[in-house]
C-alpha cells in the first residue's frame, strides 16, 4: 500500500480555502519567492488524491499545475466528467481503500494526500504517514477547515519547524501508526 | 487604555479545551518540565480579563493560579458569585470596553486576554496586540475553538517561532493596529 503524505497550507485559524473555495489569501502570501519546499516533496511523490471539492478549484488553474497522475474521490463523478485536457491525467475512485488499491496496482509508493475532506478521510483509515503544515499569518473568520471530527485523540510527531521572512510557519508531523 | 495580549496553548486542529472544557490532553503535554515562557509573559502583565466559561475551568484549581487582578467578562454573574477565596482577586465586568475602562482606571499598562470567546472579542474590538500560540502536537477532532468568525480578514505579522523537544511550537503574532 503506498503512504499518505500532507503538504497543504491553512490561515491561522485553520482554514484551508475561504468558503466559496476561494485562495486569493494564500496566492498573495505566496508571492515573496521563497522556496517553501512544495517541489521538493513532490518530487517524491507517485500520485496524487483529492475530493471533488478540491478537483473543482485546481481545474480553473491554467496551466493544470501536475505532472503526476491525479485519482478524484468521489461517489458522483464518472470518467464522462472529466474534461479532456485533463483526461490523461484523472481518474475517479470512490473510497479511500479503492484509493489505495489503485495506487498499489500502479506500484506506488508515496501518494499526496490533498482537500480538507479527503486528508479528514485518510486520517480517519490511517493512511496518513506525515503532514507539512505551513500557517499563513492571517485569519480569515470562517472557510473550508483543514481539520474535522475523529473517532480518538490523534496524538502527533513534531519533526522540525522552519519559519520564513514573509511570516510563513512550517511544521512537519509523522502520524504514529 | 491597556493593550491586550495572548498567550494560549490550542491543539493542531485549534482547539483551546475540550467540549466539557477539559484540559487533560494539555497537562500531560506540559509534564516535560520545559520553560515554555509563561512566567516571563506574566511577568509583564498588570492584570487578566477571561470570560464565564474559563473562569469556571480555573476556578476548579487547587491553589489558585493567578498573582495577577482578574477581570471576568460576564453579563450574568455578580459579584455574590465569586467564591470567597478569591473574592480579593475578581472583579466582574460586562463588555470588552468596560474591561478597558476598568484596566485604564486600574492604571494597568498590559493586560492578559485568556479563553476563545473572550479572545474573540478583543480581536473584533481591535483590543488584541499581540498573541504567543502554542501548539499542542496532537489533534482532538471537536473542542473549543481559539478563534471564530470576524468581520473581515485580519492580517497578522510573524515575529518569531520556537520549537521545544516535546513537541510544542510556540509562535508569537503582532496584530497590526
Amino acid at each position: 500500500m503506498p503512504t499518505g503524505h500532507v503538504y497543504i497550507a491553512t490561515s491561522i485559524d485553520g482554514f484551508i480555502a475561504r468558503l466559496d473555495g476561494g485562495l486569493d489569501w494564500l496566492e498573495s502570501a505566496n508571492s515573496a519567492g521563497e522556496d517553501h519546499g512544495y517541489q521538493a516533496f513532490m518530487d517524491r511523490i507517485d500520485g496524487i488524491v483529492m475530493g471533488r471539492a478540491t478537483f473543482d478549484v485546481v481545474l480553473r488553474f491554467d496551466p493544470w499545475p501536475y505532472d503526476r497522475p491525479l485519482l478524484v474521490l468521489s461517489r458522483k463523478l464518472d470518467s464522462a466528467d472529466i474534461p479532456s485536457h485533463v483526461a490523461d491525467w484523472v481518474t475517479i475512485v470512490q473510497s479511500v481503500s479503492d484509493a489505495l488499491a489503485e495506487g498499489q496496482r500502479r506500484g506506488w509508493d508515496r501518494v499526496y494526500v490533498d482537500g480538507g475532506a479527503t486528508i479528514q478521510a485518510f486520517l480517519d483509515a490511517g493512511a496518513i504517514s506525515d503532514m507539512v503544515i505551513t500557517r499563513i499569518p492571517v485569519l480569515l473568520g470562517t472557510g473550508l477547515p483543514l481539520f474535522g471530527p475523529l473517532s480518538d485523540d490523534l496524538p502527533l510527531r513534531h519533526v522540525e519547524t522552519r519559519s520564513f521572512p514573509s511570516g510563513l510557519v512550517q511544521s512537519r508531523y509523522e502520524v504514529p501508526r
